[in-house]
């Protein structure tokens, strides 16, 4: 595998599309907006679902599963949620194909039109509102705490891998709860799941910040969410959890019975994160020679590669290598042999370093005299010959310091890219070095606006705990008690 | 919770769609065909899932995805496979609404018209058979083992839970390989794969064979099946799995070029199972009392219900209950302390005995004293006293024994309606007892159709290895080499 990546710094965004393609994550499809989940890319992505499948139920949620298709009425019950997504849903209006009578091929067969049309989902809210409200009668059937793994549908006019497709996959939890309190909480709760999960498994760090009014999801009176910052200095919401307050529960009408006999309507939430995930662990991480992993995340954590010039050598490399990958693999680690005779061990070297494997140990004639291997990190592309026997513990160690080492440079690369500003041009030029821009704001939706026009920045996030400080808006001058974070993002 | 189901004798249709709803397994949603799959019948689901995921990887299988549209033109390139389709899918013809300018709500934007439809995927043969033709060139690519988990969609007129809705769930094999007998190989190996799963973890017994040609997949050679029979006498298939022959390598032009060099079309395979299974298992191991669940599926497997008259007498029960849990819970036994107070025992055992749990350990202030307690089985609704101190051990046993005894008890139902006929009377006799009828046949798709229309009844398979014998048709009198086995089925 030759190595063909265009650098970095000559066209970021060239090498963010050939490295999703040439290190096996996903493709371009027949079809317009869908990409295609490559084994290893979709490898990755399971170890995200199990991850955060985990962290669901381990605060309580269980999994279901609601229809791909919402029929119009429904999709239109809740004003802010349709404005939100009308614009860009697929929508299935027959159900029948017949064979073409003026040719080859099949059509549409017209007598076979819906009465009424389905919207493919775009996000479930109003699907499963109308649900819940055969689910709620009493207080004790609250809360309710269910998670949805599914595809959804936007009709992207402009899409990239990952980043942006017409269909994506994620999960979607949509909650109801008795108090407004109780409501507020769970949002709250999973913004801090998953921002938990994404430093401490995908070792990308994040702010997590309220969105002002103009980025707040369709139908929510709060969207908490976690920003992440790419290697180019244009920030990637990563994840978002959404109070609702009493909106769908108004829209579908879902009431319950409190102890005390009253009617009233429920709270409820909505989280999801989706496979646009793996556009930020690829862009945090990344360098010009591929793909570089977190260990907590990597298919293939180690691999371990024979270098040998004759059959004699490859069945003496054999012995010891596969004592080593048995040894790895009772630690749990995951671990790879590769003796293929196909490819020649710089193949093998180069397609190892374009996926992200974290670990690659090389094992030739001479390693064996020693008793001893070769140890490579990916991240840091070090290598350092270790003595077999120590070898176990030593690659347990190395790849929780490659996980650790992973979160300290993003981070160290975010920290540095907060510039706080407080004027105008100081803006501007700070938005053009690229990372997020801390300053005042007026508050009001027609300042960012005017700010997003002129600057294509947007306000990323409140964050939590901001510190109130007095202040005057960049734009307008006018009065300000706290700074915001701007960024160009994706 | 009252009990409140239909008894099977009296109407079995109505018991299931009663039983699937009360003990909270599926609903209908208010989309035509469309089912909600509710957290407990997903959770089982998520169990099948997560087997049959590890057994796929363990025969060396990966996950991948693929777009949940296919263009038009690409779903009609395999003349007999569009032919199956064409007259049961979603079909997408636009992708924005916009606001209704005469009156409330929206509509779709006509002026939002897609070029070509876009159909809903019903399988993804088409669509990844066209993603195949970019990922092989050499036979050093080949074999490709893929796994899909998605949904699907065919459009059903009569629909019912689990076992014929619009949307369902499931998974799809695809794998492409270099020789014939490679790719009959992996056809075969996934048929047992299902059928192994289905025995042991399902407790459900599965007849192996081949379809006729009336009943193969549209685009296969030769389909591969596993065939279960339900109490009420009704077959219902449980898994396919398809040799394709070059049929889609040919539509979709994927070749390789082999080691001396030639290029030669690519052989295929696909199988699949759904959230049909669920119908299988809820109709083979369930009571006029409600669920029966194998303890290898079950998302509870022991349920412990405190029985007391106050809070103190509770707060004893909770001391010694706490540690059951615990000591049940670390011999990773799925089980759970019900020590809810808005319910009362009596609510809690129905509600249990409707949900299937396998074992329900109840344990009162007279058990305290002697230092027992009372452990029920679901299956044959017997009970018993236990000593404490014996109870792990106990439970662990009664768990692999129910799993067994519900096989069992499965196969010496599905034996004995195995009916060999030789005669049209005998044969119309045996299939109103219920069962499968093995009957000679004369091979031909127009004797089936014939039987088919008289009966009802279709060939459900023709066993693997089943025994030679001469014989004549039960409708035609013509020869026969070999029994099949007819049945009415799901």
């Amino acid at each position: 595998m030759a190595k063909n990546l265009t650098p970095r710094k000559n066209d970021y965004s060239r090498w963010y599309n050939e490295l999703v393609v040439q290190a096996d994550l996903a493709d371009n499809s027949g079809v317009r907006g869908c990409m295609i989940i490559k084994p290893y890319g979709f490898a990755i992505w399971e170890e995200i679902q199990s991850e955060l499948d985990y962290r669901f139920k381990e605060t309580g949620h269980v999994n279901a599963y609601f229809p791909l298709f919402i029929p119009k009425s429904h999709f239109s019950k809740e004003a802010d949620h349709v404005e939100g997504f009308a614009k860009e849903c697929a929508i299935v209006t027959h159900y029948r194909l017949k064979n073409n009578p003026n040719g080859p091929g099949v059509i549409v067969d017209e007598t076979a039109k819906l009465e009424e049309e389905l919207i493919v989902r775009p996000t479930s809210e109003t699907i499963i509102w109308n649900t819940y409200k055969n689910w709620v009668q009493s207080y004790r059937d609250l809360p309710i705490l269910v998670n949805q793994w599914a595809n959804v549908v936007r009709w992207e006019m402009r899409t990239r891998l990952f980043l942006r497709t017409s269909e994506f996959l994620w999960q979607e939890g949509h909650t109801a709860h008795a108090t407004e309190g109780e409501a507020v909480s769970e949002a709250r709760q999973m913004l801090d799941v998953y921002g938990d999960f994404v430093e401490d498994h995908m070792a990308i760090p994040v702010i997590r910040g309220t969105k002002s009014a103009n980025e707040r999801f369709a139908g929510a009176l709060e969207t908490y969410c976690i920003e992440t910052l790419m290697q180019d200095g244009k920030a990637l919401q990563a994840g978002t959890s959404h109070f609702l307050g009493q909106n769908f529960a108004k829209a579908f009408d879902v009431k319950f019975q409190d102890k005390s006999g009253q009617m009233k309507y429920v709270w409820g939430t909505s989280w999801g994160v989706s496979t646009r995930l793996m556009g930020a662990l690829i862009m945090t991480h990344s360098d010009d020679n591929g793909l570089v992993l977190p260990p907590k995340l990597a298919p293939i954590q180690v691999v371990i590669i024979p270098i040998y010039r004759n059959n004699d050598e490859l069945m003496e490399l054999d012995k010891v290598a596969e004592k080593i990958f048995s040894t790895l693999k009772n630690i749990d680690i995951r671990v790879k042999y590769d003796n293929r005779d196909t490819y020649k061990p710089g193949w093998k070297f180069n397609e190892y370093e374009l996926k992200g494997v974290p670990i690659r140990i090389a094992i030739g004639p001479r390693d064996l005299e020693k008793g001893t291997a070769e140890v490579a990190r990916r991240d840091t592309l070090s290598k350092e010959s270790v003595v077999l026997e120590n070898l176990p513990k030593y690659i347990e160690e190395l790849l929780s310091t490659i996980q650790k080492d992973l979160f300290q440079k993003a981070k160290e690369s975010r920290d540095s890219s907060i510039h706080i500003v407080d004027t105008w041009d100081s803006f501007e030029l700070a938005l053009d070095k690229g990372g997020f821009v801390s300053a005042h704001w007026d508050g009001t939706s027609e300042t960012e606006d005017r700010i997003k026009n002129k600057t294509k920045a947007t306000i990323r996030c409140i964050p939590i705990d901001n510190k109130k400080e007095d202040g005057v808006c960049i734009l307008t001058g006018d009065q300000s008690k706290e700074r915001v974070l701007f960024a160009r993002a994706y």
